[in-house]
């Protein structure tokens, strides 16, 4: 019985989760993202883009005068967020979270280093946010800073390790998808914050 | 004759550069522009980072399930400029470029996508700039994009190829070198552009 739900679980899952994403294709958020921010370019609405992967470079090899490849890199913690930008004069600074429970996001999702960044970022005047897929529900939640810090302490004092959905509900917004952009986080800053 | 001008003329142009880069140690720009950064973020002054080198991933391997290893990638041309962040609410968002000459900074040191980009940025209430450093004069130039851009638009239409050292003398501005920081130059916004 045990094994029968291990098995059928998963199936079932799996097929909510086909119909639910069928409007975005299997799109992940980062995709999303990436063109939402390319569509704000092309339309001279914003300037966002996300920033490269940080690498750390140990080994280069040159074939041929002007060509480098690199034989040995590796991955490095990046210290801040992946997105950033200005938007109607206004510093944006943000990072995408992909969240696949159904009850709460976890806090493991982020670093102290992020959560750091994004404070600095709000206390100088700048628009600070995290963007979390509930992908169970193939929904798109704008966090501002505030929600995500005041979970965040509860996290460091209190031993907190999420940030139940519900909060997602009543305290974040819900950033409707559409064609173009994908994914209008822009709205909401125009909404709550300009 | 030309050949012993050839061999004397580097060792004067050594020696001249040694002692006039004496109060730097060497340091590249890059260096100094991080270390400034890291002295604004430390004393809460600014947030501005440098963006890691874009790097196109090929193949990655995994010697064990926590490890991944980059085991060929390449070098990709920057969309956007190396340097962008916050300071007194201002989106700012400004590149590097280190120069050997002596008369003029050739405008082949910059793309196409960079002057864009900062184009951008500018009509969007960002603040877009370059520092360039005449090293041969152990000088550090504030260069403001309406500048780089006036020189930008005659070397489309009239063939220009550098914008002249004079030019930086009259119409940038000078960035005094100090010990912390390194390299004020969120000074010259505040006396110019704030």
């Amino acid at each position: 019985m045990v094994m029968k739900m291990g098995l059928n679980f998963p199936t079932i899952k799996k097929e909510r989760q086909k119909i639910v994403n069928n409007a975005n294709r299997g799109m992940d958020l980062e995709e999303m993202i990436n063109q939402s921010n390319e569509y704000y370019l092309n339309n001279d609405i914003a300037v966002i883009y996300k920033k490269p992967t940080p690498i750390q470079i140990v080994k280069v090899h040159y074939p041929s005068r002007n060509k480098a490849v690199i034989t040995e890199a590796y991955y490095k913690t990046p210290s801040t967020t992946d997105y950033n930008g200005i938007y109607k004069g206004k510093y944006i600074d943000f990072d995408a979270k992909e969240n696949h429970n159904r009850t709460s996001w976890p806090l493991a999702n982020i670093s102290e280093h992020q959560v750091k960044h994004l404070k600095r970022v709000q206390d100088h005047g700048g628009i600070a946010f995290l963007l979390v897929a509930f992908s169970y529900y193939n929904e798109y939640y704008f966090l501002p800073f505030d929600v995500l810090n005041a979970y965040w302490k509860d996290s460091q004092e209190q031993g907190r390790k999420s940030i139940p959905y519900a909060v997602f509900q009543k305290q974040a917004y819900l950033i409707k998808e559409g064609f173009l952009p994908r994914l209008d986080y822009l709205k909401i800053i125009d909404e709550f914050y300009l």
